[in-house]
């Protein structure tokens, strides 16, 4: 690509995306100084003064801000404040960040910034999603007294994260159901090799599970179906808020629940940077076909 | 479901849908006269009159017929016209067909009879994709001068034939990449374990297979990419009309290419039939529950 | 089986194997006064005078002791000296235990009574196996930042533990090469999907993996090859002693080495006490069989 | 290795292993005037007496003769006597063959040459075992009207073929149970994610399956068991002679059998060639270490 970045603020997912557009591109970081893990190929930059040139991209973190106004920083001491990121940018320059709101993006379009959010393309989503299911699988594996091979599985949801669950969980030899609404999820999974079942019919089979990932962000497992889960079933729960477990029944009745959130940040931070300047690289791909650019 | 079910014309499909259906229903048979693979559980009728009760479904072939007057009954020296059907069912009847034209689909709703094409469901098509898989790999390997094991391949598409092809293939140990346009399906192939590659990139290096499976439904190997094949690649096109290869200019260049269609009917009859019958079940189970029937 | 059992000593695998031989057996338990992970299918008694009957067979720990006089009891504050299990089972009882040493096993052989190592037998390793390889890739997820999807592995030996963890990691999508000694062994690992190298041409290419897992319980992993070993790299040694890594060099030239004993009784001791349990079941009817008793 | 090999007779593998050697060696062929396999990169003699130099190798086919005086050759309308062979080779000259009857290694050693049977060895019958199973698994989807996915599939043995038909049924999710003898068996079976059940057991539960592969050389499927299989179950002989079903009563009895024997020659020849190559690769770097030669 051979242009110039800045990456602003964030965490060791940032650090490593840093480090993969340092192969092919002039990098430059700021909001590391508490850090050691920020590769040699990227430059660092102690304040935002210290930049002599200006960005073709400015890469934001995931979240990209907890205020609104400034960067999250995690890694620094020193505050970084978005308006201040308009001045350190050339004037067809691209802003990129993660689960952008609408106030941050207003602050660098106003200023007629290109704004691109990473975190919503389909592609980051789908890459995620292996960091994720690994990380479900570590958390039963350390959970669990006994083998994953030969336990009862039951997946709630067959989208993205349950389809690559399935498949990193084909090589314990568990038994996996999946409960979905729509026949053509079902017949996902009865192509994936799983045993399948409506979520309507899911009450009086519940019973019959070691453990249960959840990836549907809907109360799916309410009362009626946590009284009917097996007491030594460990419930592990995948999905955004709301989450699918009405936790606090779950804890009056003692069904064992984890509610797993955001982990390719937390489990495989350095994969999870590469995902984004994958995801970067294909947004500034897809510019430069469409407009012929470079 | 406790159903009067009139099969009507079809093939082997037939005669296996049959055969589920006669689990849960009564059923009756007409065009089979010509074949012994009719179950016993099935009630075998000699013609449209014989027929003392009026059907709840009539469940026609796929596809439905050749001439949009006759049903298609290749296991029958007799013709059924369609018309005659509509004095054999019920007055809030459904007929199911699979890929149903516009003037037979008329000859039915005229009568305002309901009715229903299982062949365009979603589940009817993921469910299909595992035969379609199965018979590339079977004639793959009954092309190939060598195990399936350890060869490269490469997969165009991205889709559900694509995605069930290469779970298949994960037990023979083949080299497998996707070429697909959009970055998110790209992103689906390397989570499925496979190498990807942008169909704008194909050129390069599709020299380098031992066998391409294609499934889009467009001319991907024009000349340019046939000329750069390897004089040793077995094509395999699963893709319907147009296909997704020059075949005059595979000819001429002795670019060895098979094009497989329909292959579930083929390959695998009864599964195809349970399908069928599986995809009646659902349509039949969502107006259940859409209109409160039983 | 029918008979009655004394389990004796031992941790959460005696607990779990008391279990299951409790759903056809007698079973009374002695040396668990600490725990509550006992079943309620399972008798406790306070010592070795509280038993009212005679045993058919007395289960023993792995291992069975540690000073030769006394049981393992982890679970127990008293000491139950292995002398005294002599007087509470039937002339023709036999007792069981694991890694038996010579002074254990001559104590009950001079009483002449029949003493059983499950221990040493084959299926005991090959499905013990399963927890190894399921708490090495544990602990690789643990300490990885990145997915293990997408990773270069090189897994060094060919035999139980290394041809399930290639089972295991297959879900993955890992490359992995295999490393080992016999032509037969690097048959194995192509078959199985792997690359393969001679251990004698390890050295060339040892530079190139993220993880590497060793099975092999000779120091295969010596100062020239730890010296080529990438600095990212995780070495998980799963030999027994002396196991495959000079540890001392590798500490001094920090390779991050993990050295994991005794994975299933730590990482799934209910399985693992299950195995006990199914090869005490294989012992007692290759007896039956052979004996022609019951 | 740059040696000089005479390849004399045999089928497409002895073509397919003479191209392979000829990588790295210089590489003369003779029996092959009536086909068009043989590579570019191979020398073809017409007979004994045109060869102006002598050779390091001579590589035999699998089997090398019929009579024990003549070579096999297919390809060929010229007869080769094994006796002529002996002078177109080096004083320290090796003779690679495939099942080597003691009549004919008798015709070499007695000339004090070295006789080397590549069949004999582990990791060509390892290697083969793909070309086999894969073999056995083409067939299966030949002769089934249904997918092979979903089907309950009986494998008798638990030996290489039986692993490695395990492995590539691991893709098409089928059920399997493997029946065997040995308890370290019925491990293994449950270690790959297969059902076990005892040789002694299999009475009992033979009706249910609706593939058996056997790999057993022995008559298992006896009358006994013959009775009991479901009539539309497929039965697929993988064993040499005497093969493992009673063929006579499985005829009488209605049971559709197919013994498939020497599939590696017949489905895969190229494949096959390779790994006898890759055998006589190994058996010349063994005798090369142990020998201090090159």
């Amino acid at each position: 690509m051979n242009k110039t970045f800045f990456i602003v603020g964030g965490d060791l997912r940032s650090a490593a995306l840093a480090d993969v557009l340092a192969e092919n591109n002039r990098v430059f970081a700021i909001g590391f100084d508490r850090t050691a893990a920020m590769s040699e190929r990227v430059q660092m930059a102690d304040s935002i003064v210290s930049f002599s040139e200006r960005a073709d991209c400015i890469v934001l973190p995931l979240p990209v801000s907890s205020d609104g106004i400034t960067v999250n920083t995690p890694f620094s001491g020193k505050s970084i404040s978005l308006e201040s990121l308009t001045h350190i940018i050339k004037e067809d320059g691209i802003v990129f960040g993660g689960l952008i709101s609408p106030e941050v993006r207003e602050i660098f379009e106003k200023r007629d910034l290109i704004v691109a959010d990473y975190a919503v393309r389909e592609e980051f989503a789908v890459l995620n999603a292996v960091a994720t299911a690994e990380g479900a699988v570590q958390v039963a594996m350390e959970e669990l007294a006994t083998t994953l091979s030969g336990r009862k599985i039951l997946i709630l949801g067959a989208g993205r994260i349950a389809k690559v669950l399935i498949g990193v969980l084909s090589g314990f030899h568990t038994d996996i159901t999946v409960a979905a609404r729509k026949c053509s999820d079902l017949a996902w999974a009865q192509v994936f090799g799983c045993r399948s079942v409506p979520i309507s019919g899911l009450e009086k089979v519940i019973g019959g599970y070691d453990v249960i990932f959840n990836t549907v962000p809907a109360v799916i497992l309410d009362e009626n179906k946590l009284k009917k889960i097996s007491r030594n079933c460990l419930v592990i729960d995948l999905a955004s808020k709301p989450g699918g477990v009405d936790l606090n029944t779950a804890g009056m009745l003692g069904v064992r629940t984890i509610w797993l959130l955001s982990l390719p940040g937390k489990v495989a931070p350095v994969t999870s940077g590469k995902v984004i300047a994958d995801t970067i690289g294909n947004i500034l791909s897809e510019r430069s076909v469409s407009h012929g650019g470079n």
